[in-house]
């Protein structure tokens, strides 16, 4: 038998306004479905302020302990964006103006009036040797060094960057997820939750209570790479909770 | 001079429904605010999958190098929650029953018919010395061992035991914040900003720019621990953008 690889990523999230709580984090999820879909598993999340030395030390820990490291947040022209610096840092490389970012912008601002100021040209910097990653919608420019992927903290911005990088990361199987869902009381399944996992070797079962229109309830949500299994999983749920008198459905609820 | 003191507290959200993109936290930015109420400053956010090694590991990391560890999630009644679990691990203590939580459950379904059951009393368990915080909403129950703090993952639940905790951890002083705004684009001010930064030494400028209805604008959110820092940068900062002819005003857009 093959050994299986599993690949995963983390992702950084840089900013102040982060950690202050002026601004809620709006990438975590839709990299965590895309990295999915390409078949690389989001291990961990980290959050951190605009500080060269916290960033540095974290894309060191980050991409060494993972295939692949994703950044969002602090490429902007402004004094605070200091994302290419820390990761600078962290491989020990100098920043510099990267020829290809300094020709998009010369393109983009080429009928602008005033036309590409120093500020702009703030885009262009990257730790040397760095590859750049495109926006369809906006000058803002990411870049890639090694396993790391320095994306704009803008949400739609960061999702159109990781548009272009999609199918482009060596990957293996995304997990298959099935819902089941019951007005049931985590207290009334925390065995046959238990049970049913253990008889499916490979699925992880994960129980979210939620509370609707008056009424307790469970998704419980079947994680595993094997289509089959995650599918055998659910039906095999759906019929031990019938067999305690409850009404599962499958979906979420 | 006194040497001023910084009180700094990491996050730790826990769960496979936030790595796989299902649930979006909405934890961060409101324990975020309530830090910074009780004068200590979110320094890191890490988000973690539901497996015992990686809880505990990082349970470890962040309450070394940080004053507080605030966890959330894990701590239902089914298999896959397992923070109390990660964090006696981390303590390298044992988990049991704990008699304060052990009472609370038993008043609270000693109406309920059927009672007090084997799943429920999964509520009362902690790593061995912990004590209680509670939920004045829920039979939810937090749990404090030594500087780590251990609250649910469902952020109403989150919030009514942070309230319970309101005034009671040593901290310093909050950090205030002034926020300017402006129709201009981070490029056309970026060295106005660096200027305005280095003339007010212990306030710092974030710049985060918007498109709204059309118009591209930023806000330029000013952080420090002394009032009359913050208003005099704010101040300054106004000035400078108008000699500029730039029309900014006081408050966020």
């Amino acid at each position: 038998m093959q050994l299986k690889r599993t690949w995963t990523a983390a992702v950084l999230i840089i900013g102040d306004e982060i950690l202050s709580g002026r601004t809620r984090d709006e990438n975590v999820a839709p990299i965590a479905i895309w990295l999915n879909e390409q078949g690389i598993r989001l291990a961990e999340v980290r959050m951190v302020a605009d500080a060269l030395d916290v960033i540095s030390k974290a894309v060191n820990e980050l991409r060494r302990s993972h295939d692949y490291l994703i950044t969002t947040g602090g490429i902007g022209p402004t004094h605070d964006d200091i994302t290419v610096d820390g990761v600078a840092a962290a491989f020990e490389t100098v920043v510099e103006i990267i020829p290809e970012a300094r020709a998009i912008l010369e393109r983009f601002f080429r009928d602008v009036p005033g036309g590409l100021s120093e500020a702009h040209l703030r885009l262009a910097r990257a730790p040397s040797g760095a590859e750049v990653i495109q926006s369809p919608t906006s000058p803002a420019i990411g870049f890639r060094l090694d396993n790391v992927f320095i994306l704009a903290g803008v949400p739609r911005i960061a999702a159109s960057m990781l548009e272009n990088l999609s199918g482009k990361l060596l990957g293996g199987r995304p997990l298959v997820s099935v819902t089941v869902s019951a007005r049931v009381r985590e207290t009334e399944v925390a065995q046959l939750l238990r049970d049913t996992e253990e008889a499916h070797p490979g699925a992880i079962i994960g129980s979210y209570p939620f509370f609707k229109q008056g009424n307790h309830g469970c998704n419980f949500v079947i994680r595993c790479e094997d289509q089959d299994v995650a599918e055998g999983t659910g039906k095999d749920l759906i019929n031990r909770l019938r067999l305690e008198g409850f009404d599962p459905i499958e979906g979420g609820s």
